[in-house]
């Protein structure tokens, strides 16, 4: 449906990486034949994105256990033990990796057999599955999605929740790539995204591959595309709502919901139904990281602001789960009143 | 008042301007010693802003013509037109380079005499008249403009209406040196300013020069700030306002405006009250400027996008009247409801 390299390639037992720090100048897969090559990968951006990062780390788990020689079950638990500690060390706030990590170990234990071959293959079975359910997971969004994009219009995302980040189809992608590979035709406006730009860099480019009508603009463009009305409607990813329906996402997110809903344009959030968080109340209990200031005062390697001076540099913002017009998931469009808890109680993988 | 280097000097004759496009990595006056040096300087944006071009320009006419030898005032006159017409086409939509181009040429011939000394000590004069007459202007918004700026506030401001833009307190940062001149402290946000990033690169280098309490951003970060109540007002310069109060300003204005309004923050636009275009009823008659693609996808060099991506990058944004909490100008503050067309009929140099 897309012709956007996925970012992780498993066949036969190789597991191959594209190298997203490369991109968007040179397509480059890596071929990840240990636990420390995968560990560093994930460290080093290579492969990023909450669920990229799961399945990953989980096909890593695998590579590593092959090249292993166990003599006993015992010994084969120790070094996936081991296994999983190192790998699942690479980025210690992202969940998907941990959970990937508790997945696989579970799957030794529960195995109830002797059978080192039989072991191997069930880890190999886990790692496929938590992909498999991934793409299954973006499909159903983008279907649930794509009845928002009607021919001739535009649509405007931010950052990147694509395809790169998950799998196949994304997050916020999966219902304009689904509304595409339909015959829709419509206009995808990408905010570049400041300061890592992730929007010119991932997702323009994995839009553009995949055949779309893709428009690039500078994130303080947004406001003045939408009173042209240029924008009919924003679709944007998201790394954690809250059970009042607050959405946690990449910096800048909440600036166009305020943009939208002064020009009257609906602001949907596409997401898996495990992103929702049952047991945080609000945005407001969320510590939003702040990242080096180097991130905006430099630009390609090369000083672009006044020596010395101060950043703030927030990599995420709360968008108020008022200025949301519904929840694009796996389970279905929930639109306000937002009652979370009781949708998607025991929802958390 | 300010460390801030003027972007023009003046002494004995002597014209420097502060190449800009070096900044803020490094300080450089270029001496001027001909029309053309002066007409490529503003060609390629070593100095920029519309007031410091027209002063620029002026001194620029009188370098030229002390170069010069003339036998008669008709052989003056010649050259003087020549001179006003080589370096006035150096940017061709500038209005204050016509301006005072106009009024250069007009000195000569309302001079009443036939001594070429005296002719040129008028040119002189006259150069040295638009420069003073522009800080007068921006001293006069700053002092209009500080009673706004109470200690410990937070002052957002986008792109550079400062003094590298203007001359010596420059617009929107004249209220802010005038505070911090009078002993306020208080906090100053200046937004990146994408694509060209005007506020890291000079704004937020010329407030740090002034000693002022500087924090950048990242354009789509502001909201978040708001959110956060780190801000308590927002001034920006303004490129022309049209009958009806509307504000045509640098691209990201409107959205600081919209997410101001969204928060309760005041929003004021600092101007001379020759920006007030009498003769144009509404923002939406105003034909944004759209700039080329490349500046959105190649930064400091480097390009950091999609490859061929198409882009959308206008230079300019309409903030409707209805956001602006008042204007700061230099005949006083005015707030809602505009009647700008009688305030200030008349008033265009």
């Amino acid at each position: 449906m897309s012709t956007t390299p996925e970012p992780i390639r498993w066949h036969d037992g190789v597991l191959e990486l594209l190298d997203q720090t490369q991109l968007p100048h040179r397509v480059v897969f890596e071929r990840m034949a240990s636990a420390t090559a995968v560990r560093d990968a994930i460290r080093q951006l290579k492969v990023r994105g909450a669920p990229a990062i799961g399945i990953a780390a989980a096909y890593g788990v695998v590579v590593a256990m092959a090249t292993a020689e166990h003599e006993s079950v015992e010994q084969f638990n120790e070094t996936l033990a081991h296994v999983c500690a190192l790998i699942g060390a690479a980025r210690p706030t992202a969940v998907n990796l941990h959970w990937a990590m508790q997945r696989m170990r579970r799957v030794a234990t529960t195995a109830n057999t002797n059978d080192l071959v039989l072991l191997q293959q069930a880890l190999a079975a886990e790692a496929e599955a938590i992909h498999v359910e991934d793409r299954a997971i973006c499909r159903a969004i983008g279907e649930y999605g794509r009845s928002l994009i009607a021919p001739g219009r535009g649509i405007l995302t931010h950052s990147n929740a694509g395809a790169l980040a998950v799998s196949e189809l994304g997050t916020a992608t999966a219902p304009l790539y689904m509304a595409h590979a339909h015959g829709t035709a419509f206009r995808v406006y990408v905010d570049e995204t400041r300061p890592l730009l992730q929007g010119s860099r991932l997702t323009a480019w994995e839009l553009s591959r995949g055949g779309l009508d893709v428009t690039l603009i500078c994130d303080n463009a947004a406001a003045h595309l939408m009173a042209e009305g240029a924008i009919d409607c924003v679709i944007v990813g998201t790394d954690r709502v809250t059970a009042n329906g607050d959405v946690i996402n990449k910096i800048g997110t909440s600036a166009v919901a305020i943009a939208a809903r002064h020009f009257g344009i609906p602001f949907y959030v596409a997401c898996p139904s495990s992103t929702f968080d049952a047991a945080t109340a609000r945005g407001d209990d969320v510590i939003i990281e702040e990242r080096a200031g180097e991130e905006v005062t430099r630009i390609a390697g090369t000083d672009v602001a006044a020596p010395g001076v101060k950043v703030r540099n927030p990599a995420f913002d709360v968008t108020p789960h008022t200025l949301v017009t519904g929840f694009i998931t796996d389970r279905g469009l929930f639109r306000p009143p937002f009652d979370l808890n009781a949708t998607f109680q025991g929802s958390r993988r």
